[in-house]
């Protein structure tokens, strides 16, 4: 029987193989590859910026095709950066998703959009 | 035996669950979650702006954990957006590498940084 | 009779007093300022990510005086980096503008977003 | 004698005519604009991505008049943004300038790029 490893321990080691490779390491600086995964967020953002919420909804097939490699930009470099700070990306989203459970309890949160915007995540964590 | 689930599907899940509790879904649009993303992908920014190269691989255990969250919330937000466009993150990510890896041979892009920027993945995916 | 000196460079001569009072120029490289002024805009992002494009030109006052401060932030960064660049920033925003005038012409950009998307300046400049 | 407009006030009637010329105006609600914006902005920081620091600051032409049209797009993007907003940036950016002046006191910020970072903007404005 065969396991498959986890994605982000099997992109993790591709990436790894793949900079060694090229000798990119000395490249990859967290601060160098921050400034590249906001990069590639923002190439995200471009696709949608000027379709109304609704069609951003409903790609079309090539767009869809840009948008998920745009979306394995991010992956990647977020996977990298993370392997370079020797964080682990799995328990890290663990336990924000924890953090959250007990920051938006459902009963007050609950269809709020401005409970959302006022204590979202980008206050304090 | 367990074979614990691929942490990009737990992710997906536990996202759908979480947001479907809230009656967040409504706001959950491919833009507004392109949106999100990006203000995550800033604010990991923010803790190397004034870094050197060399101190940004550097922090110590308190910047460390402030990181994790910041790229936990980017991994959130990004495996939230690949469920709301119905695209499989994992077959994205192999897909980017192969590209990756015909788009830098390894004998032309040894070492060069200015080859990595001039044929950046932001000029064409 | 008094005229008062160009926004653009009494910005411009206030940072540079400030960082100079400061020891602030060292911090200042280009690589630097290009991350602040990227988080900055962020910033901005974020106040409107869960808005309907409706809403988002509807803000409270509370509101709009929190994003004039971003949109403040987002100035200051961007006089500042070019600064440091020796750009000028208006002889370089006017130059833009003639290179969209003649790119999206009238008759056939009249209306469209879609062609606003495909050949948006991201494209090429 | 001629006195010429403010940049920011030439630029600000330059940009609704062009949008008023190709009916875009209905595309220019605020909250696309902050994503055009942010976008603009990663790609100054896509220049500047490989560089150290160092080099960052000894850009050669052709890299600079490159930059200097990004720089032009985040300038175009901000004020047509103000103005969708009624936002007036002069007065914004000279408020925000006295509010720094106040939270960096010289001789406490004095070459200090850890206090910038732990008071930096982004914690309150």
């Amino acid at each position: 029987m065969t396991v498959s490893q986890d994605t982000l321990e099997l992109l993790r080691d591709r990436l790894r193989d793949f900079a060694e490779a090229r000798d990119w390491t000395q490249f990859h600086t967290p601060k160098n590859l921050a400034m590249a995964l906001v990069g590639e967020a923002a190439e995200v953002v471009e696709h949608f910026q000027w379709l109304t919420p609704e069609a951003s909804a409903e790609l079309d097939d090539a767009d869809r095709q840009a948008v998920s490699h745009e979306l394995a930009d991010v992956l990647l470099y977020l996977v990298r950066l993370a392997d370079r700070l020797d964080i682990d990306l799995r328990a890290a989203a663990l336990e924000k998703l924890a953090i959250n459970a007990e920051r938006y309890p459902v009963d007050r949160a609950y269809g709020r959009a401005d409970k959302y915007t006022r204590l979202g995540t980008d206050d304090d964590d």
